[in-house]
């Protein structure tokens, strides 16, 4: 948090959130090109000048969206994952958060839709971007690991390479499960990347 | 083609040409935001009543785009799996025409790129991207039904599942990779769907 953003009141504070939640949603909804002033101001409920008092440009109010969409992206996986990333449970678990529910499959990865349109962006967002695929992923990446230091994945198992083929699998599902309308892609793209962490299955962890 | 299209003489034909092969270098470069009729015009070398004469909006631009782009990345597929894609030979080729170049690997999928900047808009660019998806993945469905009509994929080898994974894993990958800058999730990716899609290679084909 910068010292400006420490020294935003209570009710400063509640304005600029409720911004930031509305330009997301707008964002999730329209795409980037389709968060304009007009649409968010309409969102959150401000004036033009509380919004610029803020966010004084689109990219400062971007910035703040896609670190809001990476918190709750990962507060969700923690969530859905009932039995805890570090278990073979667990990750089912979140692979069927999305699976159990077409709609969650073809309305497009909130984050990762959001990356798709800024990582190419001349402007330090595409940094952003990266770092919060990066704090995401290291939730997988710990509890892969945890589940190889108990025995339960094979040694010959990479957790950061198991990591970097599940959120691909993911990302990639989710967008052409977003542009056929059909959550089959998502499906067949999870499924395939959930076999092949089991071909990692340790014998122990079988019996 | 259109009617319209079928009209253009010979030098119309090579103006629009222009036209939309800058244009998609544009968008690539800068994405969908900074394709602007100026960078285009500039690109293209054609004047602003030009441009219009050919394209009197942006979405039919985008949709011409499009086409380009999917029956580029079609060509390109087709040239980079030497031995054909219905040979594990053939698909580890394609493969190896993005892992050996570590900026194909970082620049982003040059279609599926621009298909994750466009799915979202409500008109109907939507069903184009849907459809390039599904062109280019005709070609992968293809070669693993041959394969598996030849017996060197199992009987439990479904091609349209394998082909969702295999551009899954292909797309996000290119995501993952187009943001950090660095390769390592696209090898990552595409590592495990091609040990993945071994795992359906039958006894006949092993020998």
């Amino acid at each position: 948090m910068t010292d400006a953003e420490t020294r935003l009141t209570r009710k400063g504070r509640a304005t600029r959130d409720r911004i930031v939640e509305s330009a997301a949603a707008v964002a999730l909804e329209r795409g980037v090109q389709g968060m304009t002033n007009e649409e968010v101001r309409r969102a959150a409920g401000v004036s033009g000048s509380q919004l610029m008092h803020y966010f004084p440009d689109k990219e400062s109010l971007l910035s703040a969206v896609i670190d809001w969409r990476a918190q709750a992206v990962m507060n969700f996986t923690q969530m859905a994952a009932k039995e805890g990333l570090d278990t073979f449970e667990g990750l089912q678990s979140w692979v069927d958060a999305y699976l159990d529910h077409e709609e969650a499959c073809v309305s497009g990865c909130s984050f990762g839709s959001l990356a798709a349109e800024l990582v190419k962006s001349e402007t330090g967002l595409r940094g952003k971007v990266a770092d919060g695929f990066d704090q995401w992923e290291e939730l997988f990446r710990a509890g892969l690991q945890a589940m190889r230091d108990r025995g339960e994945l094979k040694r010959s198992a990479d957790p950061r390479a198991l990591t970097n083929a599940l959120m691909s699998s993911f990302q990639g599902g989710m967008l052409l499960s977003q542009a056929s309308g059909d959550s089959t892609a998502l499906r067949d793209a999870l499924t395939a990347a959930m076999n092949y962490l089991s071909t990692f299955r340790s014998a122990r962890s079988r019996a």
